[in-house]
């Protein structure tokens, strides 16, 4: 029984880190499309976010069903429930990301980033991709030092949130309304994007160091 | 054993009831702080909102401890899971309103309501502290017609949230870069309040009609 238990766990796993990898290039499709007004990469994004969450439903499925059949207690239960949220957080990425290729996409064949914040949203997209990565070598490796170091990654990218609105509230930003819709909804998808990230990278530490020992009284 | 269980889960529907209707506060708070400019209203939204996180902090906590102790299956378990995605919504819910503060509080002792978008944002505001104290009360009942008929009334806000990218993009629109990323993001906050509401609305009807029975084989 412990043995079929440790399989289960080790496929909820596998399943996070691909789905968490399926994120990371969406993310790629989405920063693409949105730097270089890309329609097709864009349509793809767009799709493959529709994939990641029936994806993340159907690992929903699998964590229920474990739940059922296995009645977990203390940590397993905890790493379960945990894999809920990952799962939700994963989700929830790819359905940023999706959003970022459908401003790109409403511009066509126009450009949504306007040159004064080309450089500000080439590095926010590169950020948010290499931390997916990260995301997805952290739920393989489930290394705390790690988790703790991508943890710390998000600061950059809050800062470059605000450096747009530094751009887009200063005395020389000249763009139309139109620009400025898009530059803060793009700013803030990318923001929740690295978020979601600091979440799920907690909740490995969290694991991982076994930190809720005072609540396992349970 | 089964009565305790019982009690339990009626325990959770109480806390989940009594998140909602503090969320429904905090969202009265954040519409009348961003409509009236009103710091004060604002500051209560905020603090309401971080005790807020911790109700649902706590309610999580506490089904993890049921789920320890009552390896519960099929539907309590369902149920279960359901109750701590209701709670991540809840909480989501609390911090978009709470967002929705930050800005009046931000352009205080201005205004971040244009007068071209006032009707708009009142209409807004109304309709998700309306939805927020349906959750409540849908939360209590558990009316699976009730769940359907909130699910229908998120489309009005949607409607105002591509109503204010009309008069931004407008050509009537003059105001300033300051107005126009405040009423972006603050319209974006309004709409994805409302989508929680669907979210958790869906919950219940799910739970409560069974249609999950074909995935029942756990």
């Amino acid at each position: 029984m412990r043995e079929v238990f440790q399989n289960e766990l080790h496929e909820v796993q596998d399943r996070l880190v691909e789905i968490a990898e399926s994120v990371a290039t969406i993310m790629t499709k989405a920063s693409t499309a949105f730097l270089k007004s890309d329609v097709a990469t864009a349509d793809e994004a767009i799709a493959l976010a529709e994939a990641n969450e029936n994806k993340a439903l159907a690992l929903d499925e699998l964590v229920i069903r474990i739940l059922a059949r296995q009645s977990p207690v203390a940590r397993d239960l905890r790493i379960l429930v945990s894999a809920l949220r990952m799962s939700a957080s994963l989700e929830r990425m790819g359905a940023l990301a999706s959003h970022i290729a459908t401003i790109a996409r409403y511009r066509f064949p126009g450009s949504a980033v306007p040159e004064s914040l080309r450089k500000t949203f080439e590095e926010m997209g590169a950020l948010d991709i290499e931390l997916a990565n990260k995301v997805a070598q952290l739920l393989k490796n489930t290394d705390v030092d790690f988790a703790r170091k991508i943890q710390a990654e998000d600061a950059r990218v809050d800062e470059l949130h605000r450096q747009v609105f530094d751009v887009v509230l200063g005395d020389d930003w000249k763009e139309n309304a139109m620009f400025t819709v898009d530059v803060t909804l793009a700013s803030r998808y990318h923001e929740r994007f690295a978020d979601h990230v600091v979440d799920i990278s907690s909740k490995v530490s969290y694991l991982t160091t076994g930190a809720w020992h005072e609540t396992e009284e349970v």
